[in-house]
Order: C-alpha cells, then structure tokens, then sequence
C-alpha cells in the first residue's frame, strides 16, 4: 500500500499553531457504551487528525474488544445486534493523556466495574488538561466526585436518577454542554457532536471547526443552551 | 453477570409487527471507513435492537479488525488516531441478509479490494431487500453497476468526482437522502442519520422512530430535499 503525503485538510489561517494544542487523547471505553456517544465526537476528532498530529489512545479494564452489548442484557431477547472496539491500552498502561473522553450508555447503570474505571478517572484527573464527557460519561465522572461543587449536564432521560445519585452536582437542565473550567459535558449521545466542535473551536480555532463540520455535513447547534430534549423530560 | 428481561424501550402502538420486518442487516467494512458513516445509522439501529429481534454481521474482506485509518495515509504525518471494528464474517461466509449498509470514507479512493468488496455486494444484492449507503459508500455501490438508471445522491465534497467516475447513475445534488425503490443512498457522513430514521419510519413506524430519536436526543432533518451543503459545493 502507498503512502503518500497528500494533505487532504489544509489548516485555515488563525488556526492554533500545532505545537501549542492537546495531542494526546484518551478514551475510556466499558461495555454497553453507547456507540454515537463515541463515535460522534471521535469521528470530528479522526477528521482533525487529518491536519494536526494528534493521537488516540482506546483504554478499558482489559485489551479484549469492547462491546456496545450492555451487561445487563436490555437488549430484545432475539437480538444480537452490537459492535466491539478493540482497546490500545489498559486502566494500567495508558500513557499521559491531555483530554480524557467519557463516554455514557446502558452499561454503566451501574457501572460494570467501578473500582477499576473510577479510579483511573480519579488517578489521570490531575494530569489532564480537558475531560470532555458525552451523555452519561458525566454520571462516571460525577461518581469519582471530582464533578462536586461544579456545574454541569447529562442525558436528559436520565437527568434526575443521574442528579439523584449525585447530589453535590450543580447539574443544568437545559443545556446541550456545559463548560465549567476544563470540565466539558454534554447532553444524551448526540449531544457530543455539539459538545467536540464547540471544543474544536475555542482550542484549535473556529475556521477548523467549519471545515470539520462541513466535512461531516453536520449544521451544528452552536447555542449551549438550545435543548428541546429538557423541555420533552421536563427539566428546567 | 445476571441478565435481566427488563423491556427498556416498549414499541409503541402502531410499529411493524416483530415478525413482519427486516431482521438480519449486514454491515460491510473496509480500512479507512468513516465511523460516523457506520455509528450514526448503527447507533439508531443498536437501539432498535432494545424492542425488536435484530441481528448484525459485520462483514469485511477477513475477520481482521477494520481500521478506520485510511490506507492511503491521508492523516498528519504525526498522526496516530484510529479504531478498530471487530468483523463479524467475511465476504465467503456472511449469512443471508436482509439489508445491506454500506458506509463510505476515504479508504474507497479507490476502493483497496475492489475484487472481493465489490463482487460481494453485486453478489448479495438480488437477494436483499434493501440496501443503505452512507456519503460515498453509494460511489461503492455504484462501482458495481446495481446504481445504473437509478437515483441516488453521495457525499457533497465528493460529489463531481464520483458522478464523473460513474456516469450512468442519476446523481441528485441536491438532496439529505434519496430513496428509490429498495435503495436508500444519503449524502455525507452525518446525514446516515437522517437516512436511517425516513428509513426506520417507513419500515418500522413513524412512532418508534421518533423514540430513538429522542433517545439519542437528535433533532432530526426529516425533509429529504434538506441540504445546504450542496449550495456550499456550488450543486443543484
């Protein structure tokens, strides 16, 4: 197979400069992740990585593929129908990382393995520069308890047995994402497409965001606070 | 691991008897595939699974986890962002189907097995009832000759060069998604999306579509003819 050098994404002027941006990513993956809570934001990220050297790092309990099977078995009893992600590292080999992604889905009510997955989160945290997390992702970041006393969201059909389970949240209703510091979290699933490009613009720069977006022929919702799935669940 | 029966999401009245709807889907897949060509419409699908009996292979020329690294080497040189989708089966051994998807990605420039992907999909497709394409994944369909005097649209960007290279297909530029007959071609990578809720809603019901919708807290285009980026490519 040729390798060529082509480069398919020219950076547009006012971009940030390469050496000055996150590189290293890390994404948590358990099973019964949701799989567009993955693939939304990872999909904008694979496309920036045509222009900027950026790496990814897929890191669960074991280096067994990682399945969108939920555990728990929600899933139609004549149903095989499921997808799984082959890991590059473990909770215990995954080199430093400058944005953490946590993913949410079925598989984490409760989580499969909180002793090992909580406590990676806990233990990188503080060598991290960005934790961005989609749907339910923030109910695992909110359970290590580094989410105390800072605002943020989450699915919004789970809102109030997530807001339940962690009270010393302030957890938003209406909110596509919330940034609070370098705490990204966003709504249900979807939501992490709005979440990676609001984030591609403030750190890599806003022309890169549109060439992302038209490149995945997404019309971004670029209000944080736009969230008709807050009024259908009847949260404030 | 226990396993529950618990129905997490009831179909509501008004959807496709169980036993009256397609069943075992085929998701075809190739190095340098685009992952939100397979996760947005599989995601929709993954939670179709929770209320009616489904099943997924994943068929791909070996049983080789597929990478969404593109064989040409189209990312950064300094680039080490990809992940790998455990194949199912293989061309030689996939069982019958009832709908084939084909996503697209910049692997398909050209297509790096022409000979095995390609004979397959003109092989199964007399005995499908239906087949998907997402973004440029209808350029691979095309490439079989099953498009010939059909309708069908395709990636935006991608657009000229693929009606160029197949010229007896009647490409529309303007268009989130095209149906005709059993074929369902969409354009670019996040309008998999909105292919596969009209196709749900046809197939399934227009009820339970909405809920998988809302599950993934997405707001759907629902129009077919929706499409501004066909005007950002300057296509009619």
């Amino acid at each position: 197979m040729a390798t060529t050098t082509t480069k398919i994404l020219e950076l547009p002027e006012g971009s940030a400069p390469t050496d000055a941006v996150p590189v290293s990513f890390g994404l948590i993956l358990y099973n019964g992740f949701q799989a567009l809570d993955v693939f939304g934001p990872i999909d904008a990220l694979n496309v920036l990585s045509l222009a900027y050297p950026i790496k990814l790092h897929i890191i669960a309990k074991s280096l067994d593929p990682v399945s969108t099977k939920t555990p728990q078995g929600f899933e139609h009893p004549g149903s095989a129908f499921s997808q799984s992600i082959v890991p590059t590292h473990t909770f215990d080999n995954a080199p430093k990382l400058d944005v953490l992604i946590i993913p949410g889905g079925l598989g984490n009510r409760p989580p499969e393995d909180v002793g090992s997955l909580l406590e990676y989160i806990r233990r990188v945290y503080p060598t991290v520069q960005y934790v961005i997390t989609v749907c339910t992702g923030s109910y695992l970041l909110a359970c290590t308890g580094i989410l105390d006393g800072r605002t943020a969201t989450t699915n919004k059909a789970g809102f109030r047995r997530v807001a339940e389970a962690c009270p010393n949240v302030n957890w938003v209703g209406k909110a596509r994402w919330v940034a609070d510091g370098n705490i990204w979290t966003s709504s249900g699933v979807s939501a992490g497409l709005d979440v990676i490009f609001a984030w591609i613009e403030k750190v890599y720069g806003d022309g890169i965001a549109k060439k992302i977006a038209n490149w995945l022929e997404y019309e971004r919702h670029t209000d944080p606070n736009w969230d008709p799935f807050a009024d259908l669940y009847g949260l404030k």
